[in-house]
């Protein structure tokens, strides 16, 4: 009658792999990668990718046995894109036209296999991982490492769990998805992009939240971050660029040592972009060397006509909202004709405040990550990848924490100089 | 990567067998039922047990089709013991010796099949379905018939909800099921026995609370009711005896038109009880006709000295305590040498409450039903199966609770008479 007892196991086996397809990553890896390959002056550039586990008090490499973590990398380095794979992404769309090229596509990403990577274990019990690559190869990793340690971080801590202490976590898990969907059909107007790939406590639970956004909230959810699962569950993928873009053209650009190459780095990579891409992927990221730097020194008023929005990852979101409204309203553009994408650290309560304060003042949309894929009750860790060197010479990110800036200090006062950064304020200007 | 998401399905499947063993019953069912078969006079009474669905607001016939609790109720009466089962029943011990006896297993249960059911639809949306027949032969129906009622609402229930919907259900399950254990594990002292049969959710939930409740708990869970479900996970099968054997006993007696006899028939039981499992089962359940007129009329000194303790399932179970302990020390008995098991509507605050004023004043475990096999939130019914008529006499039940007695108005009249019955306050001789 009792033979066994059943078990949710949404979080897959844990003998499979972690990654099974190079697909499982970022989208706007893609189309950052594309630009790295059409413009192989960027794309030759030798970039340090390096792990940091922000959760210092975790120690990482005394739970997830290094030689495990070796065999997920050297699997992973054995994947190639499938032939549905790369299909998929030839049918991808921006305008009308193909997103991506032909040559991208059968001359870059075909061929491709993962680079090697450098570990070993620090004696602060983090290990040291780095993917010392030329940018075109090495841009894949980021995200796929991340998930990596992050699932085999949870397969460790789940192993050490009774049986009904595991059936405790998925449920947890899926209770307070259930809550989110609950509390969000009763708001129509938020709009969620499931941004959770990196964070997210292991691929299987991943699917499992989207396929149920997907289904339960229908529109609601506009797509998702993880390329492979918008090809399963047909979403769309969604994403444009990420910091790294800009820090690393800027490191390259700042061989020049002029303050002002800095700045038109940013504004390059926007004419770039648009080049690339038309509008089709038109969100700025402004917060990399400060948000009001890049409003008032790069956003030109053509670009901020032109481009259909931005997205904020760092300050707070109520007064980066305010500071934005105020810009386009100085330009004479109409607010509500422009996009803000939140993707800093969301969760339900935050959400909720910030679609109350901003409703049809500006368009906006979540792109909702750890507290969505890693909301279960289990520790969760802060682990980042970061271009940290390029050709030799080390990386800024300012962002619109001050607390959170990154790089040498000499280089961090060079940047903040540059780009008229204020500590006091990030959103000095207009808030007023 | 993600060809079907993963369901718990705790509920097991909705196309099996609500009902796949004719001991996934009470336990008591089987030690009362021997006493009918040692007690043939009795056994041979013809007793009408009847549904109610109390949950008037649920109507129970316009959600469960009629064709399938009749499909489930016909597919019980297709079941046998086992050889395994009988087998398990011999091997069950009171003080040392055969709990029951080769005649009971051989010429009782070895041939028996379920008698047959009676079964409409009433014109006020719920079932009529009685099971009349001997005592002997109707009285395994009970647990069986109301199990099924139960699993075929649940099943309707979750028929009607999306896929995630009914994750969330089994995560909710789950989550609560925890917070339980996780609280019980900080209270060492208090002892559960599994007593949700009845009111299960679905079969399979009920075996999975209950391994669970066992794996986390150890001896803190002293057992399970279910008598297939403590084969099964190798529990301590509990139960000693249930209101129908007082009101049964007391409508055959009641021929006699004698008040006197109607207490005497509750006291005759204890003694035909103390024949057939001397100690061991020396549970007795005062509140049938009343916790006070037991206690004054019925439990004499001997008994209370004798039996092991008694059980809670009605009124206040804190002003029931007090009762209890008095009552005890007034006899000179130690209250510390006796046992309560409470068991009416318990959920963890009142286990608590409970557990805080009673600790080391007398010894209790908690029979724990509703809240333990079916808290999933789904609506729960409060549905039973009572001895209604025994040889076209109407039977009575009063409780502790004054609002719930059962019965002809001038026959619970009679009753509270002849027990002694206080409508303003059950427990009022001892609480002082």
């Amino acid at each position: 009658m009792v033979k066994q007892y059943l078990h949710p196991g949404i979080f897959g086996s844990a003998e499979d792999p972690v990654i099974q397809s190079l697909l499982d990553s970022d989208f706007y890896k893609f189309t950052m990668w594309q630009l790295l390959h059409e413009f192989p002056r960027f794309g030759a550039a030798q970039v340090a990718y390096r792990f940091a586990n922000r959760t210092k008090k975790v120690r990482l490499a005394e739970i997830v046995p290094i030689e495990r973590l070796r065999e997920e990398l050297d699997h992973t380095r054995t994947l190639r894109f499938t032939k549905d794979e790369l299909l998929y992404l030839q049918r991808r769309e921006a305008n009308g036209k193909p997103m991506f090229s032909d040559s991208f596509i059968s001359s870059r990403l075909e061929p491709f296999q993962l680079p090697e990577y450098h570990l070993e274990k620090g004696n602060d019990g983090q290990f040291l991982l780095e993917f010392p690559a030329t940018w075109d190869t090495g841009i894949n990793w980021e995200t796929i490492a991340l998930e990596t340690m992050q699932e085999l971080y949870t397969r460790q801590r789940m192993a050490g769990l009774s049986r009904f202490e595991q059936d405790t976590i998925y449920a947890t898990g899926i209770v307070r998805l259930a809550e989110k969907i609950r509390t969000l059909k009763q708001f129509v107007e938020i709009l969620i992009i499931e941004f959770g790939s990196r964070r997210r406590a292991a691929r299987v639970w991943q699917a499992f939240v989207t396929a149920m956004m997907a289904s339960e909230l229908g529109a609601q959810l506009r797509g998702t971050s993880n390329t492979r699962l918008a090809m399963d569950l047909d979403l769309l993928p969604m994403g444009t660029n990420a910091h790294e873009l800009q820090m690393v053209m800027a490191a390259i650009m700042s061989r020049l040592d002029d303050d002002r190459q800095l700045v038109e780095s940013s504004r390059t990579l926007l004419g770039i972009w648009q080049v690339l891409y038309g509008d089709a992927l038109s969100i700025a990221l402004p917060d990399t060397f400060g948000s009001k730097g890049f409003f008032e020194k790069v956003f030109t008023p053509d670009y901020a006509a032109a481009w259909k929005g931005t997205r904020h990852d760092s300050g707070d979101p109520i007064a980066y909202g305010e500071y934005v409204i105020n810009f386009y309203n100085r330009l004479g553009i109409d607010p509500t004709t422009k996009t803000i994408i939140f993707s800093d650290g969301l969760d339900l309560p935050t959400i909720l405040k910030i679609n109350e304060h901003f409703r049809d003042r500006i368009n906006y949309s979540f792109g909702w990550g750890t507290n969505l894929t890693n909301d279960l009750g289990l520790d969760t860790l802060s682990i980042v990848i970061k271009a940290a060197e390029v050709n030799g010479i080390s990386t800024v990110k300012l962002s619109d924490n001050p607390a959170k800036a990154m790089g040498k200090p000499e280089d961090i006062a060079r940047y903040k100089r540059a780009f008229g950064y204020d500590d006091s304020n990030p959103y000095r200007e207009c808030i007023v």
